[in-house]
């Protein structure tokens, strides 16, 4: 059987950024598919979903530069009155102990269910702190300095079950059981020390499904397209290089649930849709080009001597050069129960990291909340921002140099 | 690209029906993994989650006994008034051509997001029909005998969001956006003739991940170990062998919606809660054998001469010997957003097929009211019943025979 320990095949995150081709003989069988890359790139895609395993020690955090697995629950905790410093460090130690574990495909110490345990799936467990939490654990002056409640922007609607949080525990994996049994496991060892604010449950495309695409959001848009390639340049874009040792090494997350207003968008032509993001449907290419990675080309003008790419579409207004404003996107569809009268209640748990808040994001927030075409459809119903702190060792915890 | 029709790799239930061996050179690349199926013999399981495609016409509908794919979504309908024979003949004609295009990996005709109809990930949908829309069409004489709202049971808590309907419509997919995407153009297509009565979203191991295993549910469950083998026991079991043409090849549907008490049965230990099921958690071997399809023994006893099977566990109530008593149950796990106190809202979209309600199913069920260990943890909260109409051939649509 495919899942057992010694048949696990390496993570496609592995295989894509550690030697593919030596790695190769490590699969179940052998049996592997050649992909695709988004470059172009073979990349090995592995057989067995169930037993593949992101790693979860090291300096930094999994589940960020992670290739996004197919399922994710995003759960936000309230610390309880009186959980300071040292019941975080009780907190975090149990919870980093759990998710080691559970990563790897080993039930929690104290795992109920331990047979759901067993099938890894790239599980990945990313801990993130709010502004709340440096507060409780007085730790102000250690807070990264951008850490804080998004202003208001005029095109929000916020509603307090989706916002804020002093703890996130973000859970992906490529197997919905394994996400619903992590994030049971982790919320019933937080219980003593916080409340749950809310939980976002999303997904994407399954493993497998598109090996080696960019994968589609519910208005049908590939997206994912620009974001940063990995290696250098997600670096720069995404952690702190330096620092003192709470701050090395972390970045920043900010969550915003966005509903997508399906209704309206269905009445609209495809001309218009593609004008509203600057790119087409079918090959996401910009209107400039003709191929998905094609750079768009803001100059070109059409024989109205207006812009090809609309002025206020949302990728004129995102787009940026410098790798140190960039961010990188990993968001996750959610599609909730439809109203009677057949009305979806779809949208995005868009997640985007960066190294700074104040730097990257807020500004390509301020420019598409003040002009985006896209804001007629799309409106965040959600906000909440959290620091994710440096990875640990064996043996040491997520947060130990903040809180130990 | 494996996504690509000429790439399609057969569907493991056609592997496994219809001639593996001979089917094996058209997986993509050719590459496939040997995993052991349920009577130990080798199945074959393809290697794009994507591509893999279900027929949709046919003499009996897909999704009954297709493997169950690991996402599901139930939709029910109530029919508006007014809607008779005429309209609902109308509505089937356009949602059956739905349905055969989506399964295939093609848009729906009016499809405002054709490129989320492109990966048909063994998409199933499956047509059924409440007592309702017997009454609506004027076609009561037409009804199965057995097609009635259940009696009301005692452990029953049932609610009116997860009861009733006119029209069901089971979609199922290995791809949780192709199942949002089905759902919104069978929803859309049904907003002249019905409103959202409840839409119930589940899940169960992604493909791939356990491949040939039987599942487990969320107390940790192998659940479907005792379910009659494809072939002519589930023939049997399922489906209506003779009738009138709206009959012959049907089948019938009860969808329950059963809470799971996560939060008690945690509290409990594991010899208890192997005592309640009949069957051990690790291997789901019944509590007298050692493996998982060792036939249980009803009359062993132990030391203090009571039976080691208890009298009252799960499966000794619900076990029955007669295929022709039995039912084919297609669970799915669901999972909604736990309180603030951190109590899951999980449970089982329990679904069952089977020839005849009144037969089959309403014994099995009196049984496990009257008395079941596991009704301390489970409880129902929702219940519906449909018919599931003969398939239909291309040109053709479902219910045409009773409606058109
Ligand atoms: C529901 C809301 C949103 C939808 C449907 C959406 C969709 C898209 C699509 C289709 C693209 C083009 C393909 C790609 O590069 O991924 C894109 C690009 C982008 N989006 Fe969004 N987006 C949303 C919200 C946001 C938000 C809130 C931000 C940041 C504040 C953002 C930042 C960006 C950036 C930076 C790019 C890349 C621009 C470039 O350099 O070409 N998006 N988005
Ligand atoms: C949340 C509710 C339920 C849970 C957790 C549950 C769980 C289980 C488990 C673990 C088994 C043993 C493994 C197997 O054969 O699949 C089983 C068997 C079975 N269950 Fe359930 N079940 C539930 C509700 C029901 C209901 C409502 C019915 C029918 C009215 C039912 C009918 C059966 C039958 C017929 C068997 C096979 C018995 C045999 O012949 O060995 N179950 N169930």
């Amino acid at each position: 059987m495919s899942g057992t320990p010694e048949a696990r095949p390496v993570s496609r995150r592995r295989l894509l950024t550690g030697g593919a081709v030596a790695a190769g003989g490590a699969l179940a069988g052998g049996a592997a598919v050649a992909a695709a890359g988004r470059d172009g790139a073979p990349a090995l895609t592995p057989v067995s979903t169930g037993s593949a395993v992101e790693p979860f020690h090291g300096a930094r955090q999994a589940g960020v530069t992670t290739e996004p697995q197919a399922h994710a629950a995003f759960v936000a905790l309230t610390l309880r009155p009186g959980v300071g410093r040292t019941e975080l460090g009780r907190m975090l130690r149990l919870l980093t102990d759990d998710a080691a574990r559970l990563t790897q495909g080993q039930p929690a110490l104290a795992d109920t269910e331990p047979e759901l345990g067993q099938i890894p799936a790239r599980l990945t467990v990313t801990f993130g702190f709010g502004p709340g939490l440096y507060r409780a654990a007085g730790v102000e002056d250690r807070r990264p300095g951008s850490l804080a409640d998004l202003p208001p922007f005029k095109i929000d609607r916020l509603q307090p079950r989706w916002s804020g949080g002093d703890v996130l525990l973000q859970v992906c994996a490529d197997d919905p059981v394994t996400v619903t049994h992590a994030q049971r496991v982790l919320i019933k060892d937080s219980r003593p020390f916080g409340t749950v604010r809310w939980v976002q449950q999303g997904f994407r495309r399954a493993a497998g499904a598109e090996p080696g695409r960019t994968q589609r959001n519910l208005f049908g848009q590939l997206d994912g397209t620009a974001n940063p390639a990995a290696g250098a340049a997600a670096d720069t874009v995404v952690w702190l290089p330096e620092g003192p040792p709470w701050l090395r090494d972390s970045t920043t997350l900010v969550v915003r649930r966005i509903s997508m207003n399906l209704e309206t968008w269905d009445l609209l032509g495809r001309p218009d849709r593609e004008a509203a993001v600057g790119r087409r449907l079918d090959s996401g290419a910009p209107l400039t080009g003709t191929a998905e990675h094609d750079p768009p080309d803001f100059t070109a003008t059409n024989d109205d001597g207006l812009t090809v790419m609309p002025d206020f579409s949302h990728v004129t207004r995102a787009h940026v050069t410098e790798d140190r404003l960039k961010i990188l996107r990993r968001p996750y569809n959610y599609d909730g129960a439809p109203t009677a009268e057949g009305h979806a209640d779809s949208g995005l748990i868009f997640a985007s990291y960066q190294a700074d808040i104040a730097r990257q994001f807020l500004p390509l927030q301020r420019r598409l909340a003040e002009r985006d075409l896209l804001n007629e459809w799309t409106t965040p119903i959600g906000s909440a921002v959290f620091a994710v702190p440096p990875g640990c060792d064996p043996g040491g915890w997520v947060g130990q140099d903040l809180l130990g």
